[in-house]
């Protein structure tokens, strides 16, 4: 008998969703679109049904233990996606509510995206042995997930940890929340190819990106570029990790934590992401934290972080004492 | 038979210190001169035998059940104060070892004087019944203490909380850590001190501080000037407090708290420093922290609050359990 969660991580495009046991142990995992759905209702029918014949697949037989969800806007105190940007459903979701008519007597637990993944880099990633660390995901946005004294920070409403939102320029690039400035309109797959075609314009020299429209520009081309030598490319970088170095050293004198965790799109540039923004944090420290937090890569694949994390809320609800 | 703790709140000029009980009422209390030692050892002889002096002035008996110590750069982890630039004493100092040595058998706790702060309001204040929330004191700078999920952050290294350390501008006033544009070089009683002297400067309008020099100026000529309806000082605030309340809503960003209090010097001006503030705040956040997030008037007394901080601090350390 295997006694596992699911773990499902609702993104814009996909919806992916794993089977999950307690050391991280991944024993089934596949996917369904989430855009398709124009109906909360429908697209969570769909998604059981696959779940459920996911969950025959695996040999032998599995007591489900709980659910985790991850999705952009979700609020863990109300079991709630609320205001989603980027989903076809609109207002306030009861998500918990309606996955629990599903699996019924079990626990469902639901978070933003970027928390599950601070809480998966808890449980199986490399903040296993901390209790003070921060995640950042740089997807289309820039997410963050907090942990302060071995717990995620939500705050007393449950929208803590937007760091995608704090203010670089006041009068800065226009963001997707309606205001103008946000770090994520600038460290971002989305916000380093607003880089890229600033620098376009300013500079004259040479760029395997002058041929690619805004549209067809992505952060992976940018990466390939800049590994290529192109000099736009590594000025993009270059700029990108300088602004979110500044930025993070004025979070760690809020949390003082004792590493920070890059992780998706961007963050699979490595080197190229991390240098300049491990250095641009430490010019811009308060001395007594230099050389003290750590800036480092996600240890988990970009591929499934998403379900790890939302597997790895469920396990952490049912909490140490189920532990065996 | 009483049940107390001795509170040490120790500032640049001043050490206070209080005998407190578990409810909050302060049996005794008086204070030493800080500055006038050059040496620790000296200075802790002389500070034991005050409060040696003090308890015995306590009408019936007193039982010690512990020490809070509130100090500038207090670490709580390690019990010492670090390099402190506004003290005689330099290096690390250790603080709680040697305090221990006139107390022995019960607990000595230190940490800095704003997370002493927050520990005061969370049990004796404004903040009793939540547990996100975040103390900002606005003295010669700008200290703060943040609780999260009912514990205060102190970081992996105790040094969390430096909001008077977060940029303002990238290359704007010097600040006394070395570097440049920290929030405290704009927002503390020196700070603003600062802006009434370039509004002076850039304005030709009168003012009742313009023969005021920039050595006798004070928070407190600059809070009644404003009073009397003075403009440059209006204007003063005005600036003060859209500088706090445009950090205040990236320090929502991060931990999303129920309260933000306000204490110490600038904040006698009350509704001149809180009006601007909650504007800016409101004016810069995420919409969906809008109009959730009260910004409130400290309610420990700026006279004693160190006092009552460090007593909580201790009453805290001593735990619920012991609680009757």
């Amino acid at each position: 008998m295997k006694e596992a969660v699911i773990g499902i991580d609702i993104g814009g495009t996909y919806t992916k969703y794993g089977i999950v046991d307690r050391k991280g142990n991944c024993f089934a995992d596949s996917f369904i679109s989430t855009e398709a759905y124009k109906d909360f209702d429908d697209y969570l029918k769909h998604l059981h049904d696959e779940i459920e014949g996911t969950l025959k697949e695996i040999p032998g037989e599995v007591t489900l233990q709980g659910v985790g969800i991850g999705a952009p806007n979700g609020n863990y105190y109300k079991g709630t996606i609320e205001y989603p940007p980027n989903l076809n459903w609109k207002g306030i979701i009861p998500v918990v509510k309606k996955i629990k008519a599903y699996y019924p007597g079990v626990p469902v637990v639901l978070t933003n995206d970027a928390n599950a993944a601070a809480i998966g880099e808890m449980v199986y990633g490399g903040a296993r042995k901390m209790k003070d660390f921060i995640v950042i995901t740089l997807g289309t946005g820039l997410g963050s997930g907090i942990v302060v004294n071995g717990q995620l920070v939500y705050g007393h409403d449950g929208f803590a940890g937007e760091l995608g939102h704090v203010n670089v320029k006041l009068r800065g690039r226009d963001c997707g929340c309606g205001r103008k400035g946000c770090l994520e309109t600038y460290v971002s797959a989305n916000g380093i190819r607003r880089t890229v075609f600033r620098f376009l314009a300013e500079r004259t020299i040479e760029s395997e990106l002058r041929s690619i429209s805004f549209n067809d520009l992505t952060a992976k081309m940018i990466t390939e570029a800049a590994q290529r030598g192109d000099l736009i490319a590594r000025e993009a970088f270059e700029y990108t990790g300088r602004i979110l170095g500044a930025k993070l050293a004025d979070t760690v004198a809020h949390t003082s934590p004792e590493a920070i965790f890059l992780l998706g799109g961007l963050a699979n540039a490595k080197e190229l992401i991390l240098e300049p923004t491990l250095r641009s944090m430490e010019e811009n420290l308060l001395p007594i934290f230099r050389n003290k937090v750590k800036v480092l890569l996600s240890a988990l694949s970009d591929v499934n972080a998403g379900v790890m994390g939302a597997s790895a809320l469920a396990w952490k609800e049912l909490g140490e004492d189920s532990e065996q």
